[in-house]
């Protein structure tokens, strides 16, 4: 079992990764003071449901605990204020009061709908985190909790800090593999902001996360967790340095509005960012060795390290300047500088950016 | 012009009351530091917007501010999520980002949604509340903001403490004089609570009061957020102390809902529940002068004070023991134990409830 804290004075919290920990949940629940005097409401999604939450249910129970659950649709669409108003009635008609707690099991979705749940159900009441995906590592560090709004993801929520994170790397045994590998892209992500020898031990051990070694992924996922922890504790509601997190998204949120959401999965979005970011990072006079171990590393893990033909430049680049990072002539980007080393530059020449998407797409046509 | 201050750490601010400050509102944006750079949001409704938005958004035009407003529908109703989710991509569609402020312009309605919003909008932008009911000397002060579910009032939301509240006493004088009692009568229960020179000050001014004289008003509106102010900086997050604001509440709410909430505003209902509280104090001994004087402020601020023959008592009980403060045979009340003075009860027979219920209909019949 490992653990860690994530740092932040009266709101900090351990999180706790190990195998088969959901199967003695209870004796965590009482550990960080849950009550059993009143109902807790988990909240988790179909397909996760199908396979973790009888047993959940069950071992909570045993251990004491009133336990209602609330199952929601899979998928990124259940980030709704319709979908908050559900889960608030349902919390109501099974008694939760200001001593309850919600328990998300689940990933990112689950888990940023339920912390936002918690946050204002009541004006606020405690809040567990049960991961069941790699990209969580990402989600459950750091109290952002939020829903969508048709004309923006994320812009309604709060931030919101479990009492603490379990995560049962049993359960990523049923994950699909390709959300393994998206989950994997933000892992990586976390070491090339911050830490050199983590990516080489992601290159060396690439065939090990994919197997799902729960080894390689509990180490992983502890070091992903840590860095993020590490940045988030220095800046817990986001004025600066929280900004280097975002390695890769400039691009990769473009490449998600102008795939549509469901073609290209979030951490792939990001991975071909990440490749892109080097690159452009290569013009400011960092060496190629940081490009090419990024795209190295990413494409042994399965995530996709070119622009497909497929993606219009033009858009992307629109996609790009929509989001607001842009200014006069000039874009906001993170660069890597080195492996494990980003700075944050407001001065990136326009043309630059659309240069290095077309050099990242042309490098699909020659494979 | 009168200042007071709500003390609650870095999240202290001040209240300003007096004549004609929103005719000056821009120098006290900018003396609070609402950026000029990115849009305000003024959030109103529609009756309020009639007399004061166009004014208020000239004023802060001329003193270099961006200004989009969002005209909402008079009433409760509007407390929705669904509301939320509006003002949210109207919010989007004016362009408003993390620097940005929510302005409410209006009662507690606005203010509580309002305030929702702008805890919420980006995780969390600036507030600033400016009051136009007598109601909002209370609901401006505390920092709970929140809409409603179809199954509970008040029960998403967040505690987010405004920049400052900015108090015009020229805005009440278009209030309905219906609304001017019902929010005189927190006024009374602020005295009540904490200071028995303001009770009688109110009971020898209501005259004033209710003829709106700005100075009666002021000096009254300024007593009455003071007393708040002292009981929430105590008790920012509502753990012990604040529970003393709801005298007369546990009546009150009970009678609300068994009255629909149109036919009873919530400060007559809580007048008819201060004077049952005073009444059930006596049983444990409280001098019936508390009870007498409690009834005669009431009074004369036109405020109903005997429970209307219609009401049946057997309704207004188990809506009270719906309302949870309710365990085996006795009930949680705050009680007078003099004039300024209360304290909570936890063991109030049930019986002695419904007694007093009965005192306070056959009142009625007498009149
Ligand atoms: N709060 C934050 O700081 C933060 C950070 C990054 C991402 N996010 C959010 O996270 C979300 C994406 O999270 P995600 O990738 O975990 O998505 P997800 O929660 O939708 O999970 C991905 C898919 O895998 C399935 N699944 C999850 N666990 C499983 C398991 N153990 N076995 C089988 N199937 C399983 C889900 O049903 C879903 O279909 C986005 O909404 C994003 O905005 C939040
Ligand atoms: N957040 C808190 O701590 C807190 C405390 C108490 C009450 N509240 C909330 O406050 C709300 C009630 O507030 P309220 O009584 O101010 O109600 P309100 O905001 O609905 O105003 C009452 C009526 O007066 C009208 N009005 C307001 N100002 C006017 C003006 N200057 N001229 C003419 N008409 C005007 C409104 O359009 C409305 O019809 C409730 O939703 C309650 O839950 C919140
Ligand atoms: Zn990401
Ligand atoms: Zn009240």
């Amino acid at each position: 079992m490992r653990e860690l804290t994530v740092d932040l004075g009266e709101r900090s919290y351990p999180i706790y990764i190990g195998e088969g920990l959901l199967s003695e949940a209870s004796s965590y629940f009482q550990r960080h003071g849950i009550s059993k005097r009143s109902p807790l409401m988990i909240i988790t999604n179909d397909e996760i449901a199908a396979h973790y939450l009888a047993p959940l249910q069950t071992e909570l129970e045993a251990g004491g605990y009133r336990v209602h659950s609330a199952i929601i649709p899979a998928g990124e669409n259940s980030k709704s204020l319709d979908m908050l108003g559900e889960l608030v009635g349902e919390a109501l008609e099974a008694g939760l009061d200001r001593k309850s707690a919600i328990v998300a099991l689940g990933g990112g979705v689950v888990g940023d709908l339920a912390g936002f749940v918690a946050a204002s159900y009541m004006r606020g009441i405690k809040f567990v985190q049960l991961p069941t995906t790699i990209l969580a590592h990402d989600s459950s560090v750091g109290g952002k909790v939020a829903v969508n709004h048709p004309l923006a993801k994320n812009i309604i929520g709060a931030f919101h800090q479990p009492e603490f994170v379990l995560y049962d790397l049993y359960t990523l045994q049923t994950l699909p593999l390709r959300e393994v590998k998206a989950g994997l892209s933000e892992v990586v992500k976390h070491g090339l902001i911050w830490d050199a020898e983590f990516v080489d031990w992601c290159e060396k051990h690439a065939n090990d996360l994919l197997a799902l070694s729960p080894d390689a992924l509990g180490y992983a996922l502890h070091k992903g967790c840590g860095v993020k922890a590490v940045v988030v504790s220095q800046d817990e509601t986001e004025q600066g340095l929280r900004a280097i997190l975002n390695l890769g998204h400039t691009i990769g949120h473009a490449l998600e509005a102008v795939a549509g959401y469901n073609e290209l999965l979030h951490g792939e979005a990001i991975s071909i960012g990440m490749v892109g970011s080097a690159r452009l990072a290569m013009k400011f006079g960092a060496p190629s060795q940081v490009y090419e171990q990024t795209k190295r590393t990413l494409a042994k893990l399965g995530l996709p390290v070119v622009l497909p033909e497929k993606y219009d430049v033009d858009k992307v680049m629109s996609a790009m300047m929509h989001d607001k990072k842009f200014a006069e002539g000039t874009m906001v980007f993170v660069l890597p500088t080195a492996i494990g080393k980003v700075e944050i530059r407001r001065d990136i020449p326009v043309d630059w950016v659309r240069e290095v998407l077309e050099q990242l797409k042309l490098e699909d046509e020659q494979q």
